[in-house]
């Protein structure tokens, strides 16, 4: 299974995956958290996503994860059963940009995209973590 | 339900959580996350962690998350259902900070909480976001 590839870290006991399992794992998920830091206090937001390659799309409104485009953030997501005590973590750090129709081709080409926030309140703001660094980690199941 | 209790905000489309509706949600989920800041770039980890009041409770080795003791950092703990759409998520933000032996008596009373860390590696640091603020959203039954 691809999401198998990967070293195992003895320091910290979990296998560091590779990138292509990385996102392999994040692209078969909904929902996963964006972090991003306010002044200096990091804060968590879930998001309802869609990978597009590395890069994770989301629609917004216009409060905090609107004003923090241009940042620097992480988003993560993960899987894990406490009934095994296995799964997987998924980090993308990147830069949060809104795409906008003004971006023309670039917005058309994923403005359709199905990132239906599920509040139900206007987020007209389509939101893109431009993916700089992918890390994942395998928890494997208990000693 | 006690998780009921909170105000609509027609904004983001969700119910803001009181103190203590967050503190019972959150005491009932045994992973969340905590998010850490690395120079500017947040960090998400996942945490096996229990409550202590409203002071969250984890253990680690001697990574990211340890060096990050005396920062400002944020716990995350969801409970999202895809089907219905609905669920809530509760952050506390707080001041991570070490609990060790030398804390005498405030380490005696928690050093044997139950917050074993799944992955097969030595995490003999126990830590402990201290309170400083509750916040929690529920997201309604879609629209």
């Amino acid at each position: 299974m691809s999401w198998m590839r990967g070293v195992h870290d003895a320091r910290t006991g979990t296998d560091i995956l590779d990138h292509d399992a990385c996102l392999a794992l994040a692209s078969r998920a909904q929902v996963g958290r964006v972090a991003v830091v306010d002044g200096n206090q990091p804060l968590v937001f879930p998001v309802n996503y869609r990978l597009d390659g590395a890069d994770v799309l989301f629609r917004t409104g216009p409060g905090t994860k609107l004003t923090m485009a241009n940042r620097t953030v992480c988003f993560e997501v993960d899987e894990i059963d406490p009934a095994t005590r296995s799964g997987w973590s998924v980090m993308i750090q990147g830069r949060l940009e809104e795409v906008s129709p003004a971006d023309g081709p670039a917005f058309e080409r994923v403005s359709g995209v199905e990132v239906d926030p599920w509040a139900a309140s206007p987020k007209d703001h389509l939101m893109r973590v431009v993916a700089r660094v992918v890390t994942g980690r395998r928890i494997p199941r208990g000693r």
